[in-house]
C-alpha cells in the first residue's frame, strides 16, 4: 500500500515543516481603488456559477487528501465548512481508492458532509499515462458525485520522488481521446509550479475549458519531497530538491499566462493564496476563482471553526474589493490589476503581456 | 448617539495604535535641485490664495474631528495654530452636529479660535446618499462660517464598519443637482485610499473644481476599523481588514491621477504627508496644497506648541524647496518632480503618465 | 569674526557627527571589464593635465577649510600629501582671509607645503552677489598662487543657516561680467547638492569651462546645519533640515547632467566619492577628475600617513581600472559605464540620457 | 620557486577566507517551467559531446591547482570523482610544471585517476605574452593528455598582485599565430571577472571556438589578492583590492555577452555557480556547460564522497530541469530563461540583448 503511506508522509510534512518557497509575485500587483464606486453594496454579488454549481463566493479549497483516516477527517471538516459557506472543494488524488476500493469512504465523506457544495474529483496525469482511462475517471467522479474532475500535473514533484512517475509523454493525446466521453468538466490542475502559456494552449486546443494554475510561491512539492528524501537518507536528491524548491512560475504570472492562452476558460488562481488580498489579486489578474490548499489544511487541523473564520474573512475581503472597485460581480474585477516590476517584465519577455491585457482591458484614453 | 461614540473610538484608536499602512510612493519621487537658483529668497513667496482666503503657505490640516469635548479641544488647538501661522484646516464630519445641534459648538470653536483662517466644512458622501441635501450642506457651512466644504469619500472605511453605510450609488448625480445651489466651493475628499482618475473625471465633468486626494500610505481607515472590529470580537471582519489595510492608491499616484483628470482643479495632496519633504513632493507632483491629518492630531494632543513647531518646520521646508528650485510661488514647484520605479510604471500602466506630464512640463530639449 | 567661528563649527561637526545623507547612485553604475585588455600596464598613464598643471592621477581633495589654526594644520597636511603624490587640492572659502587679512596664512600654508601641486582657490557665490568682484577674486587667487578658482554654490546650506546669505539672483550676469578679467579658470562648484543640467547650461553659455558637480550622497550641508540649528535651539529649522538632508541630485546623475550640458568642459565628479571604485565610476560617468572632501578631512585629522595611504589606494584603483578597461588615459574611461535602475530612469525622465551618451559612446553595433 | 609558493597561498586563502564578492545576477533569471512537459524522463538525456569526449552531464570542475603535494591530492580527488561520474575537469595553470618539470606529476595525476574523463590543460595569457609558444602549449597538453587547453585571462588578479604580470598587449595576435598549430581546442577562459562582448568577438574573429566566461559573483581573485596584500603589509594595495573586489561582469551577463558575440561557440558558464539551479540558469542563458571551481575545491578538501554527492546533486538538478522544461538534451535548455531587472537593463544598455535573443529564441506569437 505505497500510495497511502506516501500520502501520510505528505500530510505530516506539510503540517509540521515549512514547505513554502519562492514568491507568488502578488507583491507586484495592485488593484485599483475607485473612490466613488457608484454602487450599492447590496448590488454587489460575490456569487458565481461554475461547473453547474452556484458558489457564494469565488473561493475553493483545492484538492489535498484522502486515503487514510486522518485524511478522511480533514476532508470531512473542509466539506462541512464549504457546505455551510456555499463554497467548493476538491479532494486529493483518488488513486488510492481506485486501487483500494476499501479506502473510497475517505473521499466519499466529502460528499456526505457537503451534499450541495461544488466538489472536484482528482486524478494524476501520471496515472492516465500508466493506463487509467475513461473507466477510472468515471469511477473517481462517481465516487464523490463530483461536479468536475481535476487532472493534476505534478511533474516537478515526481521529478524529486525516488519512486516518481516520470513519463509525461502523450498526455495531451490521451486526454484528447477521453475528453468527449467524460460528462463532467475536466480541469487541468498544477500543484504548485504553475501552468505556462504553452501548456495552457495545448490543452485549450484539445477542448479543455478549465484550469487550476497552482503557481509557485505557496506550497512547494519539490520542498516537500526534499524532506522525504532527507528522511530516506537520499542526500543528493534532497540537495537538488532544496536548490530547486522555488522552481516554477509565480502564481500571478501563471494566471496571466493561462488567461492569455485561454481567454474564455474557467481559471482557478491558486498557489500561495494566503490572504483575502491575495485572492482579490488573483481575480483581478484574470482568475475566475481563487483557490487555496495549505492554509485550509492547517486551519482544518485546528478545527472546523478555524477554517470557517478563515474562509469567511476571505469572503468579506472579496465582497469589499468588489464594492471598492465598482464590480457588481467577481468577473468585473478582471483587468483591474496594475502590475509592475519583475511580473510586468516577465509578461513582456514572454510575449503574453498584450494577449493578457486582451479583451477585458479598458480601451485607450486620449 | 451612535456617531459621537464611534468618533470617540476613532480618536482613541488613531492616537494609541499604529494605524498607518502601505506606502505613499513618495520614495519614488525626487525634486530637482537648481544649483544656481537665480532667485533671492526674499522673492520667494510661499503664499497662495485658495477658496477666497490667503494662506501663508500651501499647508492645511485636513478634517478630523468634532462632536465631543475632546474633539472640541483638538479643533480649538488646531484652529489657534493655523490662525497664528496663516494656514488652514478642516473640521471632521459635521453629521453629529447636524443631527444633534447641541454638539455644534464642538465645531464652531474652530471658527472662534481661527476667525481669519481658511476653514473647511465636512460631510460624508454616505449622508448625501441617505437624504442630506442642500439644507444640510448650507447648515454645515454656516455652522463654522466655512470657506469651502469637503464631501468625503470613505467607502473603504464603510466597507469594514459593522454599521457601515454601504450605498455609494447616485452620488455623482446627487452632487450634480446640488452643486449650483452651494455658494462655497465643494471639495471631493478621500480619506486615505486615494482618488483615482475615473472618479476625478466624473466629478470634474459635473463641475467639481477641488479635490483632496488623501491617498494610501498614511492613516488607513481600514486598519482603524480592524482595531474596532477586534474590540467588538468580530474576528472575520478584523482579519479581512488586516489583509486589506494597505488598500488604495498611494498618495503620489493619486495626485498624478487626479491632476491628469482635472488639470485646472485645486488639488490637496494628502495621505501620509509626514515631513516637509513629503509636502514638497506632493506639490511637485501637482498638488496645490499639502494636507495632513494624523501627525497634526498627535501634535495637537501634546499641545499647541508642538503643533506649531511641526507646522512651522513644514513651512520652512517649503520655502527652502521653492528657493532651491527657483520657484517664486508654490505653483512653480509643479512639474519639478522626477519619478521612477513602481510609481512611474503605475502611471504608464494606467495611461495617465502623458496626461500628467501635461501642460506644465518643460518642453523637449534640443 | 562670524565666519571663522562658523567654520570651526563646521570642522567640529563634520569630524564628530554623521553628516552624510542619501545616495550617490553609484550603486546603479557598473564599469565594463575587458577580459583581454590588449594593453600593457606600463602604457597605462593615469596622468592628466588640468588647469595648467600635471596630476599623477585624476584625483583632488576639494576645498574645505582655512581661517583658523586647526584649519591651517589640515590644509598643511593635505598640501604635503598632494604635493608628494602629485595630486591637487582646493582650499576652503577664502572669505575669512579676504575680510581678515591676518588669517591669510591659514590658506597660504597650502602653497608653501605644496609648491608644485594644483591648488584651487575658493569663494562663495553669495559673496559675489554681496559685492565681491574682480579684486577679491584676484586676491583669493594670488593668496595661494592658485591654478584655478572655484566659485561655490551652496544654496542648500544657506537655506538652512539662520544667518544664511539667501540672495542667489544675478549670479550668472555677475560672473559673465567678471569672467574675461580673471586669468585663471573659474570652476563652478556645488557643495553636496549637485549641479543640474539647467545650471550647467547657463554657466556654459557665459563661457564657464569647468565644473565640480559635488552631488548628493556624501556630505550633506543641510545635515551639518541641522546639527548647528539643534545646538542653537532652533528646533523648527533643525527639523526642516533633518527632513531635507538628502536634498539634491545624486552624484552619478549630477555628473551625467553636467556632462550632457557641457560636453567639452572639465568636470570634477565629487560628492560621496569614498572608494577607488567610486572614483572610477565618476570618471566612467563622464568626469575628468574625481574629487573628495570629508574622507580626506578625516584621514588628514589622523595624520599625514593616513591620508597618503588613502589617496594612494585611490590611485592604485584608477590605474587598475584603466588597465582592466583598456584605457591608456583616464579620459578613455568615459563612456565605459553601464547604468540601470533609478539612475537610468532619472536621466531618461530628465531628457539628458541621449545627450549624455553623446559623443563618446561607442556607435551602434551591426 | 615563486609560482608554487604563490599557488599555496591561493589554496590556503580560498579554503579559509571568504573570497567571494558581488553577484552572478542569476537572481534576475528564471527558467520557464512546462507544466505538461510531454516528455518521458527516460528520453531526457543529459549527456553532451564536447572536445571529443562524452560527458554524462554538462558539468565540469574548472581548473584550479597543481604544483605542490596538496594540490596533487586535490587534483587526484577531483579526477577520481569526475571519472566516476562521467564529467570533466581542468587543472590549474601548468606553468609551474613547465618551468619545474619535477612538478609535472602533480598535474599528471589527474589523467592517471581519470583515464577517460574530459581533461583541460591550463596556461595563463601572461605566459604566452612573456615567451611561451607552441612548444609550451603542446607540453601542457601532453603532460596530462588533455582534450583541450584553457588559456586563462586573469588581468584583474594580476593587477592586484605585487608581482603581477601586467602586459596583456598582443595576446590576440600571438594566439592568432599559434592557433593552427595546436591540435586540441583552445578555450579562452576568464577567472572570475567575466568575458565581455568585445573580447569574445576578437577571439572569435581569430578562430577561437570555445570560451569559459567565469564571471563575477563567485570567487573574486581581486579579493584573494587583497588577503595576500594584507599578509605582506601592502595596505594601499589591499585597500584598492577591497574596494574593487566585485569588479567584473556578473556571470549571467557574461554568458549572454559571449553567446551574443559567438553564437556557434562552445561556452562554459562559470563563476559563482553554486547550486544546481545556478547551473540550470547558466545553461538556459546560453552556456553549453556549467563550470564551478571553489565549491568543488572545498568539497574535495573534505573528501571524495563530499565532492561526489555535491556533483551528483547538480546532475540530478539538471536532469530534473530538462524534464520540467521539455528539453531532451541540455542544448534544449537554451533560450528558456526569462530575465529582468539589472540583467536585462545591462544587456540592453550594452546592445547585446537582441543579439543574445538571437537564433534560439522562439519566434513571436500571434
Ligand atoms: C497536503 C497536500 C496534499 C495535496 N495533494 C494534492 C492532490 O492529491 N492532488 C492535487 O491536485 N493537488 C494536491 N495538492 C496541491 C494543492 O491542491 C495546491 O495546488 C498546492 O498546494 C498549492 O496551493 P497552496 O499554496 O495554497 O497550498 C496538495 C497540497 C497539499 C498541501
Ligand atoms: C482621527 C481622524 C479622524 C478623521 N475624520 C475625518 C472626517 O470626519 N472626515 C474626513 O473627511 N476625513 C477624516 N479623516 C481623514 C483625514 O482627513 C485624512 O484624509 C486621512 O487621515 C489621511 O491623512 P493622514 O495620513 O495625514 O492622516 C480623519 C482622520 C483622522 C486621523
Ligand atoms: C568640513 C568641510 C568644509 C567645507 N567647506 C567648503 C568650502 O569652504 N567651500 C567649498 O566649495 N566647499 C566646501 N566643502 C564642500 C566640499 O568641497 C564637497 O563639495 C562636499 O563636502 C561633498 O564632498 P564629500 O562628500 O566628499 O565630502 C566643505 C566640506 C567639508 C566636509
Ligand atoms: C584555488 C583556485 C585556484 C585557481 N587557479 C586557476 C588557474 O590556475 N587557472 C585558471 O584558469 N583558473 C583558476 N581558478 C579560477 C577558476 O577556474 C574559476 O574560473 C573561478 O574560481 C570562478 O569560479 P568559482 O566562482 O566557481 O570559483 C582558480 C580558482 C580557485 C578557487
Amino acid at each position: 500500500m505505497k500510495t497511502p503511506s506516501r500520502k501520510m508522509d505528505h500530510l505530516r510534512i506539510t503540517l509540521l515543516q515549512d514547505v513554502e518557497a519562492g514568491s507568488t509575485w502578488f507583491e507586484y500587483v495592485k488593484v485599483v481603488h475607485r473612490a466613488a464606486p457608484e454602487i450599492n453594496m447590496k448590488d454587489v454579488n460575490t456569487e458565481i456559477e461554475v461547473f453547474g454549481k452556484k458558489l457564494k463566493a469565488p473561493i475553493i479549497v483545492t484538492g489535498m487528501t484522502g486515503g487514510n483516516e486522518n485524511a478522511a477527517k480533514i476532508n470531512a471538516t473542509i466539506a462541512e465548512v464549504v457546505e455551510e459557506l456555499g463554497l467548493g472543494m476538491g479532494v486529493g488524488s483518488q488513486r488510492a481508492a481506485i486501487e483500494h476500493p476499501e479506502l473510497a469512504w475517505t473521499f466519499k465523506i466529502a460528499r456526505e458532509k457537503a451534499p450541495n457544495a461544488l466538489l472536484i474529483a482528482n486524478l494524476g496525469a501520471p496515472q492516465l499515462l500508466k493506463g487509467y482511462g475513461i473507466k477510472e475517471i468515471r469511477d473517481a467522479i462517481e465516487m464523490i458525485d463530483a461536479d468536475a474532475i481535476a487532472i493534476h500535473l505534478n511533474a516537478a514533484q515526481e521529478a524529486f520522488q525516488p519512486e516518481g512517475d516520470l513519463d509525461f509523454e502523450g498526455l495531451i493525446s490521451k486526454l484528447a481521446e477521453l475528453i468527449d466521453s467524460v460528462d463532467k468538466p475536466i480541469i487541468i490542475k498544477e500543484t504548485g509550479a504553475g501552468i505556462d502559456y504553452d501548456t495552457a494552449l495545448m490543452f485549450r486546443d484539445i477542448g479543455i475549458k478549465a484550469f487550476d494554475v497552482s503557481g509557485s510561491g505557496g506550497t512547494s512539492w519539490v520542498k516537500v519531497e526534499m524532506y522525504r528524501a532527507l528522511e530516506k537518507g537520499l542526500e543528493e536528491l534532497a540537495k537538488a530538491a532544496e536548490w530547486m524548491s522555488d522552481w516554477g512560475i509565480p502564481t500571478a504570472a501563471a494566471i496571466a499566462e493561462t488567461r492569455a492562452a485561454a481567454p474564455e476558460a474557467t481559471i482557478i488562481g491558486s498557489g500561495g493564496v494566503r490572504t483575502g488580498m491575495d485572492a482579490i489579486k488573483a481575480l483581478a489578474m484574470g482568475a475566475d476563482i481563487a483557490g487555496l490548499a495549505l492554509p485550509a489544511l492547517k486551519a482544518a487541523y485546528r478545527g472546523k471553526e478555524e477554517l470557517k473564520k478563515y474562509l469567511k474573512a476571505m469572503m468579506i475581503s472579496i465582497r469589499a474589493a468588489q464594492f471598492l472597485t465598482s464590480s457588481p460581480t467577481p468577473k468585473d474585477l478582471k483587468g483591474k490589476a496594475v502590475i509592475y516590476g519583475p511580473l510586468k517584465e516577465w509578461l513582456i519577455e514572454r510575449k503574453v503581456y498584450d494577449l493578457w491585457l486582451g479583451s477585458w482591458r479598458r480601451t485607450e484614453r486620449i
